[in-house]
């Protein structure tokens, strides 16, 4: 038995048993290891952003983290955008990312770099395997992290900790970490300033975020909401919502400053629930960082890495809502009709919606579309709503991938703009290998759509030759469905919206992935 | 006049006029800068691997920087690896990284990361400019960076540094910084060495890499070499060698372990031109790290910082062999014949090097065919050689196009491994946006053929269905012709060596992008 043995070991002890892996030659012995488990389940992916996007789409819908696996610096760098995502997610992930055995380091071979350095922007947690004797003890403590922080807990092993000797052993599995349930006075606090401004006549505002947004603890939102006049929000950007019909609908902070300010302009106490206060999410000149006012009160019942449904039960217990009265109405049952004639972004969200199966998982990186996508979806059939939480594009592809590893039963519809699509095509590979039950449509507009909206914003509405050849992706213009079908993925191109609805209607009802080039 | 303005300005006073870009939000109005600059040829790549990566391949042709234009943090991130092989070539690079408004940071917004710390593992020079009155002074100290330590050097740009108002004016050129000479002591010190080694008998190598593998002075050492019976050799990877007929030709370390070990190992003296001591790739149990005996004397002629071909020249006259005469043979011109029958590694090898036209730039990374490459075209006609470096794996596509930036005028050929390609496969769009004059040949092999060689390596001979799936490409078999032409590029399937022939005929006697499929 060696350390790689007891690394996976004591991941699958502890009901790790997915890793998405794009291993390397110091991993070899890692990688022997892993055949000898059968009980893991190993994803490749064809680059590392897929690895790590991958992943986290599959922790968000399982709440477990998956393991991933990374060949030396250059491999973990090639993964930090999606981690990034990850960690404004709170995702639980254990990344394995293999080195050079401990004592060629000194050597500085080509492939050495600063794995510590390259984690630590984007890990909560960062250790070195010591030696074989150590990978144990590493393991536990990273996969603790993972859930207790929780975040991204990364590894570093070294490939002589992974293949050196080591006693045999059986590792059990420990306890899983709980979050901690804010205290008393924290809710004591909330409840009483929600009582106190609402008795003064003041404007309150609950903001949910992270655990929050299940449809359980929404409901007990939606009673605190309707019993004491407060208004109920969300993020801007959220890991897993669920939504649909019959359960309660939050709306989301704007992403334009100009619409978000006035929103939130008239809130005179903000009350915190998982979520930090609201923030602009680029700076301009002369505009706000902060989106509330200044003399706004803010009280946080609990942070993001508290458990925010106790969170938000005990608030109601303290606001004595927490019986089963009335609370604000859900979402009732409504899809767009099936839209005809030009392709939109609204039209191609409408089909989106009018199509959508039950109980699926929508992964929306639509960006500048995706306000179509979320308003047209929200009578839809109950679903999860997954997002791009860190603004780092490219998760998607991966996102929708590691959905659908997790919930082999359920249909992901990726909702997917063209740019951000480019980042981590691969990804559309391991659908495939997978066989992923997975739909995606292309919002293809050929450009950075969101960058020519900015341009106007900085005060450039004439762009010339070298901006257009930034900001446009139309010479050439992308083929998807070549792209995808290069990769084993079907695909077909939608011009119009009838044509969007027809191929949606195959894609529903066929399983395995399918892409949908949707030319705006 | 704003300080982006500035930067583009003080840029292109230094010759800096090509600019690698992948813009977002937080860079509008650098972006807006280079749109009023039309002197500076702004490249998009749709990811940021590829603008590194083409960054690199621009500057090792020209020797002059490019810039980059990377979006924050995870802009940064995704383009680390290709920054790391362009570490590992000391490329002088300047990289633009955009960041939010310095008064913005606090409020951590989404895209908020630690962008010295990512930069840092990765560069040779950090700094954020600290205002609209530090633009030029920066921009100033990351250029002579770039090229007097030289490498890369990355320059943070806070969005109200570029959109702060400065005083209008002209930068000027900077005198180019030029790379040290080594002290006379060290040059004597070396000559010495291999006098009194030869003098008794030893056995002398001359390690030359960088500057030094260029026509001229390889033809210096050329003659080092025969007058006192030294030995020439070249690292295992090499940013550029000029080679082909007529040039001297060297070998180079070998990749296993198993063949370079003895190899070097009657090597009793090593005088360092430009290289570190040889090493191996990775360390393996019970084997060295470094290459060469314990009791080897090492002499360090010249170190990637200095002049290495002043460092050569100044060898020779201390040796007493400056001037014309008789040194080793240059390589004979000589091509394989054109290959027929079954495609192999060796027999697409021979038909690049059948058909490779005068004065051309091979971009190589394709692994583990890499020495079927390299030694089929040692007779070929005059051309440019490089390689990735840093084991970064996905530099070959953008290293193509970035070298086809820089040499407009002479054929580009890269020779690409499969699995590598697919790292940056979104370079190919770039080569067929700008028109590049690049043959790409895929060496489809349908598997990362060199971690199945590893996995034996470490012992593992049956391959279980958890290895066989995170080291085949084969499920589904990646379509190459048809991701290219869905990125713009066109392109052929060659499934025998005769139609590998047919296909490069064709390629090398048209300009602009076409990829060929060679299916191994």
């Amino acid at each position: 038995m060696n350390g790689a043995d007891l690394l996976c070991d004591t991941l699958l002890a502890n009901g790790v048993d997915v890793c998405f892996a794009n291993p390397g030659t110091s991993e070899m012995h890692f990688v022997a290891a892993l055949d000898r488990k059968p009980q893991m389940r190993c994803v490749l992916g064809l680059f590392e952003g897929v690895v790590t996007g991958s992943a986290d789409g599959y922790a968000r819908m399982t709440g477990q983290p998956a393991a991933t696996l990374l060949h030396t610096g250059p491999g973990l760098a090639n993964g930090l955008a999606n981690l990034h995502n990850a960690r404004r997610a709170r995702t639980p992930m254990v990344n394995v990312v293999g080195d050079h055995a401990s004592w060629h380091l000194v050597n500085d071979a080509p492939l050495t770099s600063d794995i510590e350095g390259l984690a630590r922007p984007m890990s909560h947690f960062v250790r070195r395997i010591e030696g074989p004797g150590d990978v144990r003890r590493a393991t536990e403590e990273a996969w603790a992290a993972s859930l207790g922080l929780p975040g991204i807990a990364t590894l570093i092993l070294p490939a002589d900790a992974a293949w050196g000797a080591v006693e045999p052993e059986t590792p059990a599995a420990l306890a899983r970490p709980r979050l901690p349930v804010p205290a008393g006075e924290a809710v004591e606090e909330a409840a009483r300033a929600i009582r106190e401004a609402r008795a003064a006549g003041r404007k309150v505002t609950l903001l949910v975020a992270g655990q929050g947004l299940r449809a359980r603890p929404l409901a007990v939102a939606g009673r605190i909401a309707a019993r004491h006049g407060v208004r109920l929000l969300s993020p801007m950007s959220n890991p897993r919502i669920e939504r649909g019909a019959g359960r309660l609908a939050l709306p989301k902070v704007p992403y334009p400053v100009d619409v978000s300010l006035p929103m939130l302009a008239d809130i005179d106490l903000l009350v915190l629930a998982g979520a930090p206060v609201p923030v602009a999410f680029f700076g301009y000149p002369g505009k706000p960082g902060r989106l509330i006012r200044d003399d706004c009160r803010v009280v946080t019942l609990a942070t993001a890495c508290d458990d925010v449904q106790a969170a938000i039960d005990s608030l109601a217990d303290a606001l004595g809502v927490s019986g089963a009265g009335e609370g604000l109405a859900p979402a009732a049952a409504a899809r767009p009709p099936r839209p005809t004639g030009t392709l939109t972004p609204e039209t191609a969200a409408q089909a989106v919606a009018a199509l959508l199966p039950e109980n699926a998982i929508i992964c929306d990186e639509s960006i500048t579309a995706s306000g179509h996508v979320f308003a047209h979806t929200a009578g839809c059939p109950p679903h999860d709503y997954l997002q791009i939480t860190g603004g780092a594009i490219g998760i998607g592809i991966p996102m929708a991938a590691g959905a659908a590893v997790a919930c082999p039963d359920r249909k992901v519809v990726a909702t997917q703009a063209d740019g951000s699509a480019m980042y981590t095509i691969q990804g559309l590979w391991t659908q495939a290998r997978e066989n992923l039950d997975v739909v995606t449509v292309v919002f293809s507009n050929r450009t950075y759509a969101i960058l020519n909206g900015e341009m106007r914003g900085v005060g450039v509405n004439e762009v010339g030759l070298n901006a257009r050849r930034m900001l446009n992706l139309d010479d050439p213009a992308l083929d998807f469905v070549s792209i995808a079908r290069g990769m084993g993925v079907e695909a077909a191109r939608a011009t119009t919206a009838d044509e969007l609805v027809t191929l949606l209607e195959g894609a529903m009802g066929r399983r395995g992935p399918f892409l949908i080039e949707a030319v705006l």
